[in-house]
C-alpha cells in the first residue's frame, strides 16, 4: 500500500467513526450545521472565487489547447451570483424534511414484544464527481442533513475550488463530529476508496455513462447512479395530436443535455401522415435535426436513422424518430433499446396506456406528460440525490431518503424464542399498530 | 465464451424475456402456480425420493471416505415427511399477501398531473445455494410469487434431486410464462452467472461465510445475504438478573448453529460476581463450554478467551463471555466486533437502552429479548427471503417485499416542464393523495 492509499484508508475509517456520533445527533443540530455552510459560502465568496480563478486559469490554457470545451470551462467558473444560488441550494436542503428516525412499521409480535422499524442513516457515503465545484457542496449538505459521513473526491480540473470550498464546510461544521467529511485528491485514492467495502456503505458516482460504469464495475460497494438516459415517447394512434407535438417539443428540447431529455420518439404508423409535418416544422423552428426510418423519410426531409440511432443518447437537439405498427411493437422496441430510465405514452386510450405503463421495464412510465418530469424536485421528493437506474435500494429520482436505511428496534420484557417452539408453542399475535418510537432524544 | 458459457448466457436472457410478462400476472394466477407446485411435490414423492437416492448414496460414500460430515448427508436426505413439510412450506408461500402493485406513495404534482409510486417485481433473481435441497424449492416459491424469474444453482451433491425438483416445478407451472425458472448444474457456470449484470438484478447466494464474501466480491450486481452473525448480549449493571440468564440461555441454546445465535455476552463489571456462578451453572447444565476474560475465569472455571474469540461466530455451544465497564465499553466492543447482525441489551433502565439501541450499529437492536426473535417469521414479515447483513436495498430479516422494487407512474392531461420553469413559471401543488393506481388488471 502507497502512502496516498493508505491515507485513503485512514480517512475512510475516521469517517465511519464520525458517522457512528452523527448518525445520533438530532435533525435541529444537523439542520443549523447546514445552514452554517450556507451562511460561510457567502460570507467567503471572496475566497471561493480566488481559489476558482486559478481552476478556471488553468483551464483555460486547456480550452486553448484545444483540450477542453467551452461548455465544461463555463461549468467550472463560479461567481459571487453562482454562490449565491450555490448557498441558497444548501439552505433548500437544509430545510427538508428529516429523514431520519421515521416509523416506517409498528408491529405488536405478542403483548409486552413490540418491533419498530426506524429509517437511520446509511453510514459513509463516498462520492466521485466531476467539474462542477457545486457537486462538493450540494453532497456535503445532502450527506450531513441525512446523519451521512463523507468522501468527497472532485475533479483535478477543480482541485483549488474543491479544496477551499472543503475548508469552508469543515470550518462551517465545527460542531459536528470531526471527519465526517473527508476530501481525497489524487486520481489513484479513487481505486482505493472502491476498494473500501468494509467501511464505505455507498458509492455515489457523477460524471459520464463510462465513468459510472467504470466505477460499477470496479467496486463491490452498492452504486447509487445512472449510466445513461435514453428515454422514448410513444404517440398512439389514439392520441390527441397537438399534445403529442407539444410534448415530444418540451421533452427534446427545453434542456436537451439532460438525462430525462427524450431521444427517440416511437410513432404509431396510423398518425404519421397527420403529425410528421407539423412536428417536424415545430422541432426544426427549434433547431432540432430528425433522424428518421424510411417511413419518417418518405414525409419529411430528414436524416436516415441507422440502429445505432435506436441506442444513441444524443444529449443534444438531435432526435430519432422511428414509426411503430402497435403499441406491442414500440414496447418490444423500448424493452429492446432503453435505459430503464424514463418512458412516456401520449394517448387518449386510458386502457393502452395502462398496458404500455405496465409492460415497459423502466423507473419512471408516463402518460401524457413530458420525460422531462422525471426529477427529485418535480416528483415533490425535496432535495434530489440523484437518479438511480439501478432497480435495488432506490429507483428513478433519489430523494435525502435514498441517503437512509432502516433498523429494527424491538423491545421485550425477557422474551425467549423457546416460548414460541415446539409441543406447547404459544402463537405470535402480529398486529401493526399506530405506535412509534421515541427516537428523537438527542444522544451525547 | 465455451460452451456452458454459452448456455448460462442464453438461459438468463430466457429469464429475463419471462420476466417481463411474468410482472403482469395477476396475483391469482402467481398464487395458483404456487400451490401447483406444492400439489405437485407431494403427488411426485416417489419420484423425488429416488432422485435424492442416488445423491445420498454418493454422499454416503464420502461419509465413509471421510470427506462428507454425517449432519451433511442428513441435511441432504429427503423422506416422505420431508417432502410434505416442504409442499407445506410452498403453501404457505402462495397465502401470502401479494407483495406486487401496492401503492407506495401517491402525489398530486398539479392539477390532473398525478404520481404513485409501485411495488413491482425486480425481474430476474440468480441464486447460488448448498446442499439442502429444499432450498431450491423454497426459492423458486419465492420468486414466482413475487413475480420474478429465477436462476437456480444448487451444489453438485444434490444434483440428481435438484434436477428433479427443477424439473416438477416446470411441469406444476406450465401455464406461467417459460422460461421463468432456469437450472444451471456446472460450477463453472457460477462464474459466467456473476457476471451478467445486465440480465440478473439481484443475487442471493446461501451457504458458508467465505462462500457468501466470495459472491460479493465476484459480481457487481446486487448481492442479498449476510456472510457473518456474530450477535452479542449486554448485561447492564440495572439488569433483571434472572431475565438474563434465561434470555442469554434461550439466545445460544434453543439452536446454536443459527446466524442470531448469540456467541458473546457481555457483562457489567458490578453484576458479574451476582450472575456469573448461576449463569454458568444455567449454561453447563445445556452443555455450552464458557471461553472468558480474566475476570470472568477469577469467579467460575472458564477457557481462556482470546482476542480471536472476540471474531469468532461458533455456531455451537460454545460463548464467549467478557466484563466491560460501562455501557460505553459494550457499545465500542460490538461495533469493533460484530456484525452488524443482531445486538441485544437486558436492563431495567429504559435510557441506557434507549442509548445502547440508537448507538449500536446493526440491522436489529434488541431490549430484553433474545436475539433469536431477528427472523423474518417472527418479526411477521411472512416468509422470509433471508437475512441482509448490507445496508442498501433490504436490511435484517427479509421478506417478500425484498424481492421487489418500485417503479414512478405519472398520469398527466398533456403537461410539459416548460409550464414550471422561467419567469412565469407555476408552482407545483406536491400535494400527497389517498388514491391509488388500479394496477390489478391482468394483462394478456
Amino acid at each position: 500500500m502507497n502512502d496516498s492509499a493508505q491515507s485513503t484508508t485512514e480517512k475512510a475509517a475516521a469517517a465511519e467513526a464520525a458517522a457512528l456520533q452523527l448518525a445520533n445527533l438530532s435533525d435541529t443540530t444537523r439542520t443549523n450545521a447546514v445552514m452554517q455552510i450556507a451562511d460561510e459560502l457567502e460570507a467567503q465568496k471572496d475566497r471561493i472565487l480566488d481559489a476558482n480563478a486559478a481552476d478556471v486559469e488553468r483551464a483555460t490554457e486547456k480550452l486553448e489547447a484545444g483540450e477542453y470545451s467551452k461548455a465544461f470551462v463555463d461549468r467550472l467558473t463560479l461567481s459571487s451570483s453562482k454562490i449565491s444560488d450555490i448557498a441558497e441550494m444548501v439552505r433548500s436542503v437544509a430545510q427538508q424534511e428529516d429523514p431520519l428516525g421515521k416509523t416506517l412499521e409498528a408491529r405488536e409480535l405478542d403483548t409486552d414484544l413490540n418491533l419498530f422499524k426506524l429509517s437511520v442513516p446509511l453510514g459513509v457515503i463516498g462520492t466521485v464527481f466531476e467539474s462542477r465545484p457545486d457537486a462538493l457542496v450540494q453532497i456535503a449538505a445532502l450527506s450531513l442533513k441525512s446523519g451521512n459521513a463523507v468522501i468527497l473526491k472532485g475533479g483535478s480540473e477543480a482541485a483549488h475550488s474543491n479544496r477551499v470550498l472543503y475548508e469552508i464546510i469543515e470550518e462551517a461544521t465545527a460542531g459536528i463530529p470531526s471527519g465526517w467529511a473527508q476530501l481525497i485528491e489524487a486520481r489513484a485514492d479513487v481505486a482505493t476508496l472502491l476498494e473500501l467495502d468494509e467501511s464505505v456503505d455507498l458509492i455515489m458516482p457523477r460524471g459520464s455513462s463510462a465513468f459510472v460504469e467504470y466505477v460499477e464495475q470496479h467496486t463491490s460497494i452498492p452504486v447509487l447512479g445512472h449510466t445513461e438516459g435514453l428515454c422514448h415517447i410513444f404517440i398512439d394512434n389514439q392520441a390527441d395530436l397537438q399534445m403529442a407535438k407539444e410534448v415530444i417539443i418540451d421533452a427534446k428540447v427545453q434542456y436537451p443535455a439532460v438525462c430525462n431529455a427524450v431521444e427517440t420518439v416511437l410513432l404509431h404508423q396510423d398518425i404519421t401522415e397527420q403529425l410528421l409535418p407539423e412536428l417536424a416544422t415545430g422541432l426544426k423552428d427549434e433547431g432540432v435535426t430528425i433522424r428518421g426510418d424510411e417511413t419518417v423519410r418518405r414525409l419529411i426531409t430528414a436524416t436516415e436513422a441507422t440502429t445505432d440511432d435506436w441506442s444513441s443518447e444524443y444529449g443534444d437537439l438531435i432526435l430519432a424518430i422511428k414509426t411503430v405498427d402497435s403499441v406491442d411493437a414500440a414496447i418490444n422496441h423500448i424493452n429492446s433499446y432503453g435505459s430503464k430510465h424514463t418512458e412516456s405514452i401520449i394517448t387518449d386510450d386510458a386502457s393502452t396506456a395502462h398496458e404500455f405503463m405496465r409492460r415497459v421495464d423502466a423507473a419512471s412510465v408516463f402518460h401524457n406528460a413530458s420525460t422531462r418530469f422525471a426529477d427529485g424536485f418535480r416528483f415533490g421528493l425535496g432535495a434530489e440525490v440523484g437518479i438511480s437506474t439501478g432497480k435495488t435500494h432506490a429507483r428513478g429520482p433519489v430523494g435525502l431518503d435514498g441517503l437512509t436505511t432502516y433498523k429494527y428496534y424491538l423491545k421485550g420484557d425477557g422474551h425467549r424464542v423457546g416460548t414460541y417452539a415446539g409441543e406447547s408453542a404459544e402463537p405470535f399475535t402480529h398486529r401493526d399498530t399506530d405506535s412509534s418510537w421515541p427516537w428523537a432524544i438527542e444522544l451525547n
